[in-house]
């Protein structure tokens, strides 16, 4: 290969790379505003936005699939090695996180879809509180993951003990309600199906803070503490 | 590099990828056993069982990260392509289906464990059915992946429906008896979440089968059938 073929390709490769970095970004901010939607979906009853997140949800699939694709052409035509190859193939496995907790925005709207059929249970409190924390997980795990930071990635990892403890707390509330007033049971199980699905995405950003420590300090890092998902 | 180099270094690659067929298989297999003894310490009142489920899943959680760990040397020092290129990214993000559904063993059997504090609510019909075909998808979407056996494959999506079918049952029959009498509602919300799980394994298995379709076919199987979680 002479100097130009060499430059051309060195070229190119950059240009997948950062194609990899952008695309993986938007499809976190994509999911980040899916869960946003589904909150404000379920908090001002607004059935035709809960539509749209299931609507949105085709592109976060789409991008899930061409994201894999760039990172086998990357693997396959460049041949990465050391921090690059790490990142790539952490880039294979985050893709399918980010697209898991989009699935999870798609089943919050499928009960708030439900919900908004009757008369509203309670004013929702805990749920916007936790929607809050698992977003903010989210969006700092995917940027932990952009720049390698394993002190943010931690925070990730700490912050999920206060989603699971706000997710028991609704559990045992609604336990209560359903067992004062039978007539409560459907809604208070679409709401409690909704905290767990709350809790799940903050378990996926969690399981991607936990790769960005393995992708920069190695083998050591996950599954140091499971929870209860 | 001369040749006895050579046939050492491909040698080593040809161990290396048996190494990981091996690790995966062994993978499927530990998780499809935590799936059986959730079932058994379920239906048989079984605490101890149902502990040990939960130190099983320590040996799943290490094989992933060995797993993950063996990809990225196959990739780093072989520079595959082609079919075995697919096979190991492929590979790298099926670890993650495996461990999520060793966790969600680990789920079923942490409502188990609180549900033996209590007399048993009604006996188990569905739920053993539905882990008996959730259990069925897990092998043969591990085997669709060693065999790059699309048929097989999309038999494991197509059974995804029978088990969502069981959990849609299960969960309106716990609603009527948490209705007619709200001393069942805690056992009747722990059996719910466990139809859930197992709801959710067979999901992770359809998501094995459906990246072995993209393996074999390329990019436009994944996605086409989006279920409820």
């Amino acid at each position: 290969m002479d100097t130009s073929q060499l430059l051309h390709t060195n070229r190119q490769y950059e240009e997948e790379l950062r194609g990899l970095r952008a695309g993986l970004l938007k499809m976190g901010g994509l999911v980040e505003r899916q869960i946003a939607d589904a909150m404000e979906a379920l908090v001002k009853r607004d059935t035709p936005l809960a539509r749209q997140v299931i609507l949105q949800d085709e592109e976060v699939n789409r991008m899930d699939v061409e994201s894999d694709e760039r990172c086998i052409r990357l693997l396959a035509l460049h041949q990465p090695a050391g921090s690059d190859l790490r990142f790539i193939t952490t880039g294979l496995k985050i893709t399918t996180d980010l697209e898991r907790i989009g699935d999870n925005a798609v089943n919050i709207v499928e009960r708030v879809i439900e919900l908004n059929e009757e008369p509203q249970l309670k004013p929702y409190l805990d749920l916007p509180r936790m929607s809050e924390i698992a977003q903010s997980m989210v969006k700092d795990s995917i940027d932990a993951f952009m720049r390698s930071d394993t002190a943010l990635a931690d925070e990730v990892i700490a912050r999920d003990d206060e989603v699971d403890h706000l997710n028991h707390q609704v559990y045992r509330e609604l336990l209560s309600y359903m067992a004062e007033d039978p007539h409560t049971i459907r809604r208070a199980t679409n709401i409690l199906f909704i905290s767990k699905y709350l809790e799940r995405i903050a378990d996926h950003a969690t399981n991607i803070a936990e790769m960005v420590a393995f992708m920069v300090k190695g083998k050591m890092i996950r599954h140091m503490d499971k929870k209860k998902e």
